[in-house]
């Protein structure tokens, strides 16, 4: 397959499932890598970036787990497809606005991706669906040993990998899951506990990494110290803190349908109202109204609709994804009318959510709270 | 039927139909009337208005308009029932507030209604659907001289009928349509007109007269000057300027379907689609809302339900009547999940907007504007 087939299609990753995947929608283990001899990206001259880009894209290339891949570099992709790999969570912002000399290869399942001179000469990651942090770490530590066979790694006996930032130094680890927290964000506790997660140092950001907001309830959680600590380590601390989270969502949604069943259901119900009969509607509304769906149906209020259609639905309908299918001109309005007619179009077969509050249908019809 | 019995079941006023009602949702004309021999009620002592009302409620029960009807004092009706008469537009807010010595008498169709005592000694009306205002004109004529006949108006030979207010010296008239006009509201066109209107010696205000806000997009239009010009020419020149208005109000409605149809669809969409999921809806939301449902309705975007659906629902929702059904205690956020689970179940057979763009199906799929 061409790199441009699979760009044009959507991706298969939202009917992929996971342990816990109502709350966790991927784990991703992210290395920082870079070579000997070569300045790191951002000091490197163009000509150096392009040199060490020859030296890297090949030994990528050679790896086992890249058999089956895609690889392109940054100034032969036009700017709509890199768009394209930003919202598949493929490759960072930055990295989209790169040129000559960057680059990135991906295999077929877009489990492994690995970014070549952004901010590090590689950044290589690993996603799955779901909670699957020790599995994201084993897949992207095999990529990684490969490679360091091909590479000569910049490596310091005192501090472990060298990075480009001081926060990546020594494993170059960035351990990360991203959660579905409608729940905690409806009960208002999201903010404590992000506080908590905080002072354990781990980092919380928004849809996009660094810097961005928390469209659709959607958390980034992730290490922030990559010194001191074992891979394995920071992994498992990791998955002890989710576990935590996740235990807190799930109390956040049955607190909120055994209290406040209705303010639960008013959200929900209004958000599938919206969404299927909305003739305009942008993406960051369409995003927040998705979360809100997504919640209906893990809660079991929509029969209709599977979690996949919810979350695919929540990609293609990002601006660059209808850009590709419509036409790289379209202007934002335009782009508002088509995503309301894509979500009216995929929701018309779906019911009116059946919003029941836990065992007691009676309580429908008489005030609540 | 006893007054009691009237209050709790929804008024059938809705279920009327008059000219150009798809605009015009009400014709009414009111007369202020005072009687020689009692201040104005404003300056009367209690025992005084006590008198007035003993002498003026007979008479209008003895008229012939009156022959089936509901009469009241207003210390007998309890506050929930005086909110029901305000909310159906019976009575003023002002005179819900009034207790012994003032009342009210209003016959079984709720087409002729006389507040006794409130800003002055008699305010008679007559309210018809559509535009109608002749009609009503003449209604409250024969209902006036009957009591004329009855009654010691006070006039003064110089000056007409004397009043509390100067406002509505000599005539004593006040001629209003009660407009719905979305189609200038959603064209951003309904400021200019005001400020026409005005200028031509109208008042517009909102749904519950002076000093309201024009919630659901409707506003009343109404005289100024009540002395100085006839009573019909009040009325001619009122049924003129509302012909321009219907006309502006028309064109309003077929530019947007021409130029803005998605615009016009993405809000009535929206309304259909809240309206028929929200689990908690505020009674300002509600009105807003029906009012698009009402324009689809017109538009002819939802076979599936008929206006006075529509109509019935805006008064139905309402606080009052809301209390008056479930309970006399409820609570404002009590209010508003009975009010959703109302819109809810009376929706709930009613399909989606089939938002059509004139004469150009396929525009559907394509960016508008």
């Amino acid at each position: 397959m061409e790199l441009i087939n699979f760009l044009s299609k959507p991706s298969d990753f939202s009917r992929r499932t996971g342990p816990n995947d109502k709350i966790v929608l991927s784990s991703r283990v992210r290395l920082a890598r870079n070579i000997r001899g070569f300045a790191f990206p951002g000091f490197a001259k163009k000509a150096e970036r392009v040199r060490a880009f020859e030296v890297l894209r090949p030994a990528i290339e050679a790896t086992a787990a890249m058999a089956d891949r895609f690889a392109g570099s940054m100034d032969t992709l036009d700017a709509l497809d890199k768009q394209i790999l930003v919202e598949r969570h493929l490759i960072s912002r930055e990295h989209a606005a790169k040129g000559p000399g960057s680059g990135i290869v991906f295999n077929h399942q877009e489990i492994l991706c690995v970014m070549i001179n952004e901010e590090d000469h590689l950044r290589m990651q690993a996603i799955y669906p779901g909670l699957q942090l020790k599995k994201a770490f084993a897949a992207i530590d095999a990529l990684d040993s490969d490679l360091e066979s091909r590479l000569d790694y910049a490596v310091s006996k005192d501090l472990g990998y060298l990075t480009a930032c001081p926060t990546n130094l020594g494993t170059g680890i960035r351990v990360s899951a991203m959660l579905h927290l409608p729940g905690l964000v409806l009960a208002e506790q999201i903010n404590p506990i992000i506080q908590s997660v905080n002072k354990l140092g781990l980092a919380v950001r928004g849809l996009y990494g660094e810097g961005t907001e928390a469209l659709g309830n959607i958390f980034q959680v992730s290490n922030q110290m990559t010194l001191g600590e074992s891979e394995t380590d920071i992994v498992a601390r990791l998955d002890k803190v989710l576990a935590q989270i996740i235990e807190h969502e799930e109390n956040g949604r049955q607190s909120l349908l055994e209290k406040k069943p209705k303010v639960l259901f008013n959200h929900i119900g209004r958000a599938y109202g919206v969404l299927s009969n909305a003739y305009s509607i942008s993406s960051k509304e369409t995003m927040n109204l998705l979360s809100l769906l997504r919640l209906g149906h893990d809660l079991g209020f929509l029969p209709g609709v599977e979690r996949a259609l919810v979350d695919e639905l929540s990609i293609v309908t990002q601006p660059a994804h209808l850009r590709k299918k419509f036409s790289d001109e379209l202007q934002p309005e335009e782009r508002d009318l088509l995503r309301a007619d894509m979500l009216r179009e995929r929701l018309a077969g779906v019911p009116r959510p059946q919003c029941k509050a836990l065992g007691d249908d009676a309580s429908l019809d008489k005030p609540q709270e």
